[in-house]
């Protein structure tokens, strides 16, 4: 078994970015919306600002009450869309339940759309056009794969969790690449028998040891997408039954140290293609 | 086994359009873009056209010669989508090969999108947003299984092709439905054996014949789209080779007489919606 190690890839993406950046003398900002005051979303956002920071990317944080009304952050987004100075736009999510989630993703200009989750952006993923910006996570967990060189043409690949954010995404990916896919969710029945079939198996359902020895072939290739708090411990643990699961596949991804860390490189690196295509245009109007 | 009547179910689909529309009075009309002389085009803009009119939508056939450039085409479309007149707008596809096909697509305004093939349209359907305008061979598939009161939640839905056309919303659909979904290409290794464990099995292949008794599950629905030549007889058959598994499976579609109808049906409902959304949202502003 080998450990997929995110962090230390993740970490060669960022020199990699840092020097591109430097190397363009690029004056780039990525606009965060936050609202209300999720514990977890605000440590995401300090790890999104420190690591842009390191890289050479600005970042601002909007950070909004609680009780914003969607019309709020519309006006914001709108205003953000058409400054100049704002080269990238992303909306920490969860977002509080009274507000229309699609509607404020989907009012985000795709070209400023650093996670990738407006409606433009996901069907230009599905089309396989180049000029899509893809989801962070599921953009590094191919990042990942291709680095350890796993082969993707004509595996079976079992995705549990359709998020947009997500398992979306991934399938879009991965069915690029000439894997068959198959998409599992809460409704599905016979999920133990699906996962057995999967060459390589991806889990983001967000609850710890979900996944164990029983679901998995040999050799499989096993992707841990879980963020969990182990109760007892308090430690950061997957949705994978680590012990067992990694004595009988032939990569798996840590938690943490694995998805995780790939998802803000990836992040990143899409604020800089942003960047890339919108100094292009701008220099081909002049 | 039943026979899951598309013919049927598409004529009283138009009857009500067609009702719909003179009670409105609404003015509608749909321009086709047709490039090159394919005469399977030419025979199904007719068939559209013919319908069309039928329920009261005005049909404009763009006829295109087979060197027609891209910028030629991104012209016109670029000029229906400002014309008030023009209420929907379609490409016949296949184009010939040297168009750029998804420039072309995208170029629609999503909002006279018949086809629903744009990046904005497919992106809206993956979100699961109310507002999509859905291709009209799955929305078509999804509407002929509902009116057979064919259950679909929990089911395992296997869909072999994954074209942006038909596999890919079908996907997206049965998906909403919280089917369990699998999706088939030229890559998969093991079809047999996934078809076998299909609730539900979506052939788009195009090939005479492909899906025999062999790859079906006691009881599964059989969704047939392929529509192929039959080189001795010259008629249309599709992918499911039907006297052998008509036996087997509980529901199945006929070729000719099961998708197909269902696919004109559904677009000009789309085409009706666009009209009413437009309607709306030109009301709203005066």
């Amino acid at each position: 078994m080998q450990i997929l190690n995110g962090q230390k890839l993740s970490q060669k993406i960022l020199e990699t970015l840092k020097t591109s950046i430097k190397k363009k003398q690029a004056n780039i900002k990525l606009d965060i919306i936050l609202v209300g005051s999720d514990p977890a979303s605000q440590k995401y956002i300090e790890m999104k600002q420190k690591k842009a920071k390191k890289v050479g990317i600005k970042t601002q944080v909007h950070d909004l009450p609680d009780n914003t009304t969607t019309q709020t952050i519309l006006r914001l987004v709108n205003n953000l869309n058409q400054d100049p100075s704002t080269t990238a736009i992303m909306v920490q999510l969860p977002l509080p339940k009274h507000l229309n989630k699609l509607e404020i993703l989907n009012s985000i200009n795709p070209d400023k759309d650093a996670d990738g989750l407006t409606a433009t952006n996901l069907g230009l993923l599905f089309q396989q056009n180049s000029t899509a910006i893809i989801p962070a996570t599921a953009l590094g967990i191919i990042k990942l794969l291709k680095s350890y060189k796993i082969p993707l043409s004509g595996k079976n690949a079992v995705i549990i969790g359709r998020s947009l954010e997500v398992g979306l995404p991934l399938l879009a990916l991965l069915n690029a690449k000439n894997c068959t896919c198959t998409l599992c969710h809460s409704y599905t029945k016979n999920l133990v028998d699906i996962c057995q079939k999967a060459d390589i198996l991806i889990s983001a359902v967000g609850k710890p040891n979900f996944i164990t020895a029983n679901h998995i072939k040999n050799d499989a290739v096993v992707i841990d997408i879980g963020i969990n708090k182990d109760t007892e411990t308090s430690k950061l643990i997957g949705d994978v039954d680590f012990k067992s699961v990694s004595d009988k596949c032939s990569f798996i991804t840590p938690v943490p140290g694995g998805v995780g860390p790939m998802t803000i490189a990836m992040l990143l690196s899409n604020v800089f293609k942003i960047w890339q295509k919108s100094n292009l245009s701008s220099r081909g109007t002049k």
